[in-house]
């Protein structure tokens, strides 16, 4: 037995998410089939760095998996990239050591957040940035951060769904630009609750448009109550940039 | 009666192209019902500046139609895209003489086409951006469009089903460049035959490759036969990006 880390991307717009589901196209249930043909019919399990909700997408996903199968490097991303379909590839792959995991060992992670802000809708990026006609205020918006930078329990900006209990998470960066005719959301972090980065871009967006005032931030984070935070930003913005390991 | 000029961008991946043909989606299919639903079922018909072939984009196709409707220009704008689906929008709508066409108006059109160089398929890429792994000769593929460039008959550089009996076009710009990982090949002329740029690329793509050399492109347009130019590219990759008038 070896074990093989994987740097995968996906489109995540035909996806339901990233984990198995009964009856369901996910990313992971799509590369497990590949495996197990590739392994004559022995199912194998892969283990990502983390999950991703419907439409999210990934520039960076890390996974890993155990295979008796002795395949160059090389050829595994040949073989992989042939049988998966169109939507996922596989960019790099290599073998690591059998203590090696992609969720445990994952030091931190970067997420970006899309937001077009063209005058009317773009086809092209309908399912890949979140569309917005408001006007927004930068200035304000960057006061927002940063109250948001560092270490807090981030309980308000989580789905009331979340089940850990240590909702306590430390974001080193979180900034934006422009580019081209889109709005870029940079979020990096020891690691991010169910649904945190869209509701931070939800509620950052909302201190923009002149809603929610920059300094409100701090007391959404000491309520420790999701009511108090702006709304979930759609998924299809969102993207898995990058993950670290030490 | 009044005559509005639309600009529209779609994105062609879910059309069978752009003509009406009797249960597909196609473009034309989709605005005028769009447009006999804002005029109460009486039916509306476009016309374009040309068809764009299934799964081709376009980024700046013209259209024309009549109506009695007295809407100002900004709302007409709203409610088109209102009720347009999220693959096609109308980027610019004015009012227009009755005598404006916008296919025989058209002095010329610029056409693009995106190659995707990277060394793994680009999920995000697979339906706007024609993938290969070849490693391309763009000394070669330069050499080549001097050849094209100008006045010529391009029957060897249309499909055998090409109906019209002209085939003289002059073709005023053609260039090339990287951007990000990906290879732009800009065309501009006063008009296209029925595949021209798809089978012009996939000729000159095969002068990067080394399977035909630069100057045998003068002995295609003297065959005046389709079978001596290359393959016909992939029609995703192509792009109506602009068309112009006098």
């Amino acid at each position: 037995m070896g074990r093989l880390k994987c740097k995968i991307m996906y489109d995540g717009t035909h996806f339901f998410g990233y984990q198995v589901q009964p009856e369901k196209r996910t990313v992971q249930g799509v590369i497990e089939g590949v495996l197990t043909q590739l392994h004559k019919g022995a199912p194998v399990r892969i283990s990502a760095s983390g999950r991703t909700d419907a439409h999210v997408h990934a520039r960076g996903q890390i996974i890993h998996f155990d295979s008796p199968l002795q395949i160059p490097e090389e050829n595994w991303l040949r073989a992989l990239n042939a049988m998966l379909p169109e939507d996922i590839s596989v960019v790099h792959i290599e073998r690591v050591h059998s203590s090696f995991h992609s969720r445990f060992d994952a030091s931190g992670k970067e997420y970006r957040y899309f937001v077009n802000l063209g005058k009317t809708r773009d086809p092209f990026r309908r399912n890949y940035s979140y569309h917005t006609g408001y006007r927004l205020d930068y200035a304000a918006m960057r006061e927002s951060l940063q109250y948001l930078i560092g270490t807090h329990d981030f309980t308000s900006f989580c789905s009331a769904k979340t089940e850990v209990e240590d909702r306590v998470r430390t974001i080193s960066e979180i900034e934006f630009f422009e580019c081209d005719d889109e709005l870029v959301f940079r979020f990096v972090g020891n690691g991010f609750l169910y649904n945190m980065v869209r509701i931070l871009v939800g509620t950052i967006l909302e201190v923009g448009t002149g809603r929610k005032h920059a300094s409100v931030m701090k007391e959404i984070l000491e309520k420790k109550d999701r009511s108090y935070a702006g709304k979930t930003a759609p998924g299809h913005g969102l993207y898995l940039w990058e993950v670290f390991y030490n």
